[in-house]
């Protein structure tokens, strides 16, 4: 071991300590700590044999290999931490062989059935500077520029959305009483964070009552005169609205989920209906929510309307953008985004349609002291006026994040992102043309965004899908048909293709079918990968069995 | 570009769509998405200038650049996301001279003021191939052998702190009914979920009553017939206890917290009366929680007796081993955590002495059933039985982080994670003794684990510290003085260490003063650089001007 650099920092643990010498591996643990410069060979060597492992995994093109989950998983059993370290080459060696080979190629071309893509290559070496750096984004003192540059990207993004006027920016991006967004590990954090905000807002403290965040929600409700505290959005709302309305108190009950039209979309007049009826029930409304891309079915509520809704009754509108955020950057799609300008809170996925590592929600603020609602100090950190950024979040440390955030939206510009969701929903209506004019499918909805919910029907019912002659029997053969269809397909590891349920009206009664549902969101994916995907449904499809 | 591997996969949207012209960078934006083989030139240059950037950042001695925040947070000032990509060799530049330039070195062996240390070399290489894969743990079809891996990473832990028999982790390690842990964004998502199952769980569905999770707080409260709900530990808990008494609804002042002896533990007399008083009072005790490793001073509660008072009031136990948790792993120290085996849940932060990057908590239950109290499901994802682990979840999409953990645990072993914790609190006497040798320096409290609490006496004061003699006037002065030291310090930027408030006795009364702060967890410091430190601040102290 060498440190040449400063010959005072030289370790000299082994001179001194007589009382450690029984570990025998001190001289091993302290190499593991050298910088790349002191052990070449060992970094280096390490640092090829991963390149390879990302080279040859990234170049795949199939979704996974074909070994079932029970097999799989007894590979797992040993709970031991070994004594000893293990030596570097055959822990990579056992990573390889059991992991890597087994994990899911999220960005082959044709795996199309979740919300996840192939990466633009900086985010690679972005990660191991991320991760050599080190920076706790939680307070100045251990991320100095970076909390600077934090801010800096998220109201990069703000403006994108709200584009408010130069003045604006220029008197909050770096003013630590400001929060134009805050930086959570995803959009379940972000959706539940913007709640948050709302609750503790739309019951604070007034007239010598401290509010909820010191007194409680049932403290709370009494003060208010209120019978309760609801959330009001669609019934497809993202799964994090439960665990929202479970974490803060209101209990699922307490989460009005509105039915969708056929579209997917809310529908107003029931939304109206919730409203009026919460407030004729004396119950505290915390936030209404509207969905720009559902998780589903990449649905997105007619926001303008909601906002309206919200405004007249005075009410948070929070939006859950976390998938259809990045319309914005389309001249062509980000109509359908209109309203989301409105919107007290949004929640926008890094990870998703910003083609960044998983690990980046946000949530933005229209107002830049809605944060403040939930605001926390230590006496170590996040000090009252200070820049600590963990004064105003949901997590408390937090890795340099924003370092891919800042960068993507620096190396792909706004142009660079217009081009790839435009690509994604063309492609998208590639696929939804396909399916409708294939006899062996049928589309269940138009697509929104870039999301097709569609389903296989099997030869003898073509026929009265045609006619629309399905009774709820033949709804329930074919959903075993296509659940087994997608799990088979999943296990061949060739495509992929998710499923999820969806209402449907037959012969005048909305009934649960299982759909397939794809996501075209990778820009590798071309149209011959689509058309591969549906020619392996209908290969896969000749060997599916119904009980 | 080119796609040699499979023909069928070439992108063709140049020729086909004519409506994407307008662009003007397709070509460029597309090969952002290639493999690394496909783009050598492109992404092996990055690699080669983030490495050396990795390199030089790494080596740096000093805590950081002497920049204050103010001219630093003027280079971020704009809010206008580029319309063309950037150019990469640019953007690099640009991250070089006003981020990475002005980062903190937390792997510094002369930053010894927070919970960050050097880490092993081996985390850079595997940050590359986490990104590279793209696993998204929260479903089995993003993340099919990581899903295991990751549940054997846990329990490898689990077992480490439990030590339950093979039976049992042969029975749960690999059942999706089973959760032996949670892996979370960090400590503070840790402490939430943990409190959050207790909650549902002492609030739980009962006799036709659907429980606290479907029904909210105040219906479980009456239904229960409770006048309020609270969750009682010391008054050091960390402020993530805050955030969640927030979120979970029960408010601030129904966090109990009960005052702590000189040595910073717990005040057990105290905690018994307040358990007491809080069943007397016909409160609903959520959970009593244990810190092992206070953040603000590293005191570790009795938590053995603390075990006694949550059993006999029947009372979810929770222990916040974020700091300490890897105490467990010293047979010299071990014997500090004796009780945690008796939690109910357990936190533990990877990226604090286990010694991984920042993004890694962890919570561990003793009863493989306890977060079912958590458990939620959607159609398109975490269905019942299946080995989704975002089932049982604060968060949703989340990244394959357990590689970290599990190559931590596999390359450090227990006797190197024993080696490190030994030696970091060898260093911390060696820093106690130093500052008690010291006239300048006042130790305190008697370090439990490797945290030092200790403040700068100017030569005024020093006899009437050693009479024990000085005025509330006195302290005050002190305080200050301390205060700007501190800052002073972290401004110059050749050491580091941080600053807390402490309660001290003052001739019969309680008052707060300010506390110098160190943490003695890089293995990379020595005694020399501790050495460094003080003189350092011996050094400042002659600069410092108190109003």
């Amino acid at each position: 071991m060498t440190l040449s650099q400063q010959e005072i920092s030289k370790p000299n643990y082994f001179v001194e300590s007589e009382q450690i010498l029984h570990y025998g591996i001190e001289q091993e643990i302290m190499q593991l700590f050298n910088t790349p410069s002191q052990s070449t060979s060992v970094e280096k060597n390490m640092d090829e044999l991963v390149d390879n492992l990302c080279d040859s995994f990234l170049i795949a093109n199939n979704a996974n290999t074909d070994i079932d989950l029970n097999s799989l998983k007894n590979q797992f059993y040993d709970s031991e931490i070994p004594e000893k370290p293990a030596d570097i080459k055959k822990y990579i060696e056992y990573l390889s062989n059991n992991v890597i080979d087994h994990s899911i190629h999220t960005s082959s071309p044709r795996f199309i059935g979740h919300m996840t893509s192939a990466l633009p290559y900086f985010v690679r070496p972005i990660a191991k500077l991320m991760t050599a750096m080190n920076q706790n984004a939680v307070k100045i003192e251990t991320a100095k520029a970076l909390s600077f540059y934090e801010r800096q990207a998220l109201a990069m993004m703000h403006r994108q959305i709200y584009n408010f006027s130069d003045r604006f920016y220029e008197k909050h991006i770096q003013n630590s009483q400001s929060t134009l967004g805050i930086l959570v590990s995803g959009g379940t954090t972000a959706n539940i964070a913007a709640l948050w905000c709302a609750r503790n807002a739309a019951l604070g403290a007034k007239d010598g009552f401290s509010g909820v965040e010191k007194e409680g929600l049932t403290a709370a409700l009494n003060n208010y005169g209120y019978k309760g505290a609801v959330i009001i959005g669609s019934e497809l709302m993202h799964y994090s609205f439960d665990k929202a309305a479970d974490l803060l108190g209101i209990g699922l009950r307490s989460l009005i989920k509105v039915p969708t039209d056929s579209n997917n979309r809310v529908n107003l007049r029931s939304l109206r209906q919730a409203v009026v009826e919460c407030q004729d029930q004396n119950l505290c409304i915390i936030a209404i929510a509207g969905i720009a891309g559902t998780t589903d079915s990449g649905g997105v509520d007619s926001l303008l309307d909601i906002a309206e809704i919200a405004h007249e009754a005075n009410v948070h509108f929070h939006v859950d953008a976390a998938w259809g955020g990045p319309l914005v950057f389309s001249k062509q799609h980000r109509h359908k985004l209109a309203g989301i300008e409105l919107a007290d809170s949004i929640t926008i996925d890094g990870h998703k349609q910003l083609y960044l590592p998983i690990g980046i929600g946000m949530v933005f603020m229209r107002e830049p002291h809605t944060a403040k609602a939930i605001e926390k100090q230590a006496s170590y950190t996040m000090r009252k006026g200070s820049f600590d950024l963990g004064k105003r979040a949901l997590e408390g440390s937090r890795p340099g994040m924003a370092l891919f955030l800042h960068a993507g939206l620096n190396l792909i510009g706004t142009k660079g992102y217009e081009f790839l969701i435009d690509e994604g929903i063309r492609k998208t209506q590639y696929l939804a043309n396909r399916i409708c004019a294939m006899p062996e499918f049928e589309l269940l909805a138009e697509p929104d965004t870039n999301l097709v919910i569609y389903r296989y029907v099997p030869e003898q019912f073509r026929e009265l899908v045609a006619q629309q002659k399905l009774t709820e029997i033949d709804n329930l053969f074919i959903s075993e048909f296509n659940q087994n269809l997608q799990k088979l397909q999943r296990q061949a590891g060739r495509t992929f293709i998710s499923r999820t349920t969806k209402t449907t009206n037959c012969m005048g009664k909305e009934i649960p079918i299982i759909a397939l549902r794809a996501v075209l969101a990778n820009p590798l994916t071309t149209e011959n990968d689509i058309d591969a995907v549906l020619n392996d449904q209908i290969q896969i499809a000749s060997e599916v069995s119904v009980s």
